[in-house]
């Protein structure tokens, strides 16, 4: 796999374009989880504000979690979805006081599901990278009991929190 | 234009699929402007959480504002570039009492430019729909000013709140 060092991606996330960096690679996760290149391009599932650690947020799915969500079919999330949570610090909005608008990037997280594959947990696979350089964040492969004990309080709804946010019909 | 009863469109969007409403239209906006159909899936610009009304949304782009926003070009926004704004109203999280989620949809809200044709309304075309259902606000064509005269304090960037959220670049 390709790697580039941070001063490299820091260049290419400051360029002024995308093409520069079509080749480049994000390292995986340490428990063995490949980054999903693109995940900004998905379709949004819902967003969520925290005011225990003031940040905003937008999850995302990918094609399969956005059939999901649509249809109501995600207790159980079918194999193959994938969610991605994006992370930003808020800030109070330049314009509108009232408002909280995305400060500083956080990172990008992940739930892979695949009943079989990952069945030690949870039947979803879990990742995160860090940052606008994406470092991919966690000491070893056992980084998803993290996740799995945080997201605990929502065992039966397949431990997900999100739900996909009400939405009219996609008309054609 | 076919258009469907509140009746038939509440039925359409309990449905449990897609497709029955595949051929369903939204009137358009009192001022003339067509309902963006599928902006459902189109892709994030930001997101914002108001304590001022108690709403979350999302800002979403069409494929044009998304270049636009990637490559830094937002000011102005170049002809062609729709922003999307969908709200809800907030809720707190069932499972993490710190976190607001979105709770009963608003409406959704649009800014279509065309520096020229929307030359009378600071450069943009407006225009909103109202509820799942998505009736058009507004009682006349001149729907607009209403939306100008909120948007007055970002006249000098472009008459656009958002400011795209930070995002690491996306990699192929």
């Amino acid at each position: 796999m390709k790697r580039f060092t941070k001063s490299a991606l820091a260049a290419m996330i400051a360029g002024v374009g995308l093409t520069a960096a079509a080749t480049a690679q994000v390292p995986s996760s340490p428990n063995g989880i490949a980054f999903p290149a693109g995940y900004q391009d998905w379709r949004v599932i819902s967003v969520s504000h925290r005011t225990d650690n003031n940040t905003l947020r937008v999850i995302l799915g990918n094609d399969e979690a956005i059939s999901a969500a649509r249809a109501g079919k995600t207790n159980p999330w079918p194999d193959g979805a994938v969610l991605g949570k994006v992370v930003w610090k808020d800030v109070t909005a330049e314009h509108w006081p009232a408002a909280t608008v995305p400060g500083t990037f956080v990172h990008a997280e992940f739930m892979f599901k695949d009943a079989q594959q990952y069945a030690d947990t949870g039947g979803w696979g879990w990742a995160r990278w860090k940052g606008l350089d994406q470092q991919p964040y966690g000491k070893d492969a056992n980084v998803a009991q993290e996740c799995v004990g945080c997201h605990t309080p929502v065992k039966d709804n397949d431990l997900v929190f999100t739900r996909p946010a009400s939405m009219p019909l996609v008309l054609e």
